[in-house]
């Protein structure tokens, strides 16, 4: 297959990571709150603690491969309450939609370095912070089942 | 921007899935053989059970997406040891390879009904066995992490 093939575009690629972000966004929703903050197994980070990890990479991944600045990995401190997880993620939401247009098309297969510290195509970037948001989403099914909480659908995108 | 933005190619789609293929090898070869056979938490599928599911998932989707034809969504009996289910995942990965030179590139974007059940094009279905792994295997990373088991690095595709 030559490489021109168009397996998927970039509108359908920002419309699949806003869908598995608005599957993440109801289990946010569905953790009592308590839970969310201090709930783990096996020593592994809380699912707002994983939250926290989600947001600090879309916006700024997007926002490096748009314009090609980058700041350093912020380990900033994570929001407090749920109602403040939200709020960002809403915030992030929109903030990904106005950023996406603006992403040149050229970049989606330029390298870069994220971060100042990690190598790949701007793509590659993208990728990695989609599937680090399922894997963890992942982590937070087995939380909320061990929990006796019954999970969004994870087919359920809308 | 234009639809025909180039994201991603289809040898980087499948080199990208084959990469989370290879982590959840590892996986498999890490979890002590009774326990993923028997060890679920909070009522959850054995990491088996998810294995078998990709299995079922992976070379049938790519079949379909190659040649527009579909068995019946198997729920077939799992391999009975790991030996078994490496063995079979070693064959899913060579036939996956064989198949993905076979697809015609107007099908990554052409809708079908993957068993004769669920509509999509063929890119989303892709993605959807290949999302519905990292999802999975998630899950297992927190059996692992419970039973005091390192997982392999998330990060690392070799």
């Amino acid at each position: 297959m030559p490489d021109t093939t168009v397996v998927t575009t970039a509108e359908e690629l920002l419309e699949h990571w806003q869908g598995h972000r608005r599957v993440t966004r109801k289990m946010i929703e569905v953790f009592p709150e308590k839970e969310l903050f201090e709930y783990s197994i096996g020593g592994m980070r809380t699912f707002a603690q994983l939250t926290g990890e989600m947001l600090r990479m879309a916006v700024p991944i997007a926002n490096g491969v748009a314009t090609g600045k980058w700041g350093e990995w912020s380990e900033e401190a994570e929001p407090k309450t749920r109602d403040e997880i939200l709020r960002r993620w809403d915030e992030s939401t929109a903030e990904l939609n106005r950023l996406w247009k603006t992403i040149p098309p050229h970049r989606f297969q330029e390298e870069d370095t994220a971060f100042g510290q990690w190598k790949g195509t701007g793509i590659w970037m993208i990728q990695y912070a989609i599937d680090n948001e399922i894997h963890h989403r992942g982590q937070g099914y087995v939380y909320l089942r061990s929990l006796g909480i019954e999970p969004p659908a994870f087919y359920d995108r809308s």
